[in-house]
């Protein structure tokens, strides 16, 4: 059985395919890329170190600006960040059977509602999970035990989620100020390997 | 790290124990039991086919008859059960700090609403996870791969569910009409052990 795990090279994402390839999915890990900024590449770093096939699924750029459009519209990302989701879980669903990607508990965005779901798995006849029913407490106690992990403040080269393509192509629009109004400084989490005697 | 699984020997709950023992803890499965009715029997017998640790969670039987007493009330067994899943949880959280049941996505009862897990969590100082995330399909498919399965009609006999005791209890109080207009007669999947080639 094959599944495709939508792929940041964060905690969550990892963890969601570790666990698949432990009960004998053989897992891909896919990075979207709109063809903006190859931030895919941050990814398919980490996707290298545990090990795993990764692979660029190219998206038309017209959906990365109706989202854009979307964005600044509304004057906050959620629903744009949304649409690009369920766009790449479409695209996805054309090539896997198995889809799954790293939304966990507490997550707010990307966040498909059950009606989505369900959408999603009847006009595509594919199967999608996630990790809705576990919190941020376990996740990240789990990937401690499991990944070496480097935490650092966010930048265009070092992660690979919507935002950095986002920002970019709102950076050619309307000027610095605004994406960085939109998507302030954070600190984030990757993953740059296994722990020692985690790896199978 | 030591998890505590609520178990009933069904694929669900089957399915987040071995997925919470591929990623490293050390799995117990626990089955309530009010004292009405040994229905812990037939959790205990899949247990141990699969290998687990298994215990019998002891319950004040008063919980029981407070949950029927919401059952006859309502007229439908819902929020009686959810009280008794949350009542159960918190008892296993005194013992475990990581709780998790085979609630999948598609479960309606017994189901933590989010502000029930934060509270759960935030009051017993616990990790509570489930397969919230995952869908019949998934689980189906998995279980098949996974584990022997016998599907065959539900009797006090062969379940673990909640549903047996609070079957037994109001066949004393109202008779046997009363308990099968609230559970009507369902087929159920049992484990019986590993497929081959999957025991870890």
């Amino acid at each position: 059985m094959k599944a495709a795990v939508l792929y940041s090279g964060g905690k969550d994402s990892s963890l969601v395919a570790v666990i698949l390839q432990r009960l004998g999915y053989q897992v891909e890990l896919v990075t979207a890329n709109f063809g903006i900024f190859p931030s895919w590449k941050s990814a398919s770093q980490s996707a290298s170190c545990l090990g795993f096939k990764h692979h660029v699924l190219r998206a038309d750029p017209k959906i990365m600006e109706e989202a854009v459009n979307i964005i600044l519209k509304d004057g906050f990302p959620n629903h744009g960040i949304n649409l690009l989701h369920k766009e790449i879980l479409k695209q996805a669903a054309e090539k896997y059977q198995v889809l799954a990607d790293g939304t966990r508990r507490d997550d707010r965005v990307p966040k498909l509602n059950l009606n989505e779901i369900q959408s999603l798995e009847d006009s595509k006849s594919v199967q999608y999970l996630n990790l809705a029913g576990w919190g941020h407490k376990t996740i990240n106690q789990l990937s401690k035990q499991l990944f070496n992990l480097v935490r650092e403040p966010t930048n265009r080269d070092n992660n690979s989620d919507y935002e950095i393509e986002i920002r970019c192509l709102i950076n050619q629009v309307e000027g610095k100020d605004t994406a960085s109004k939109l998507f302030p400084p954070h600190i984030q989490s990757r993953v740059t390997g296994w722990r020692k005697d985690e790896q199978k």
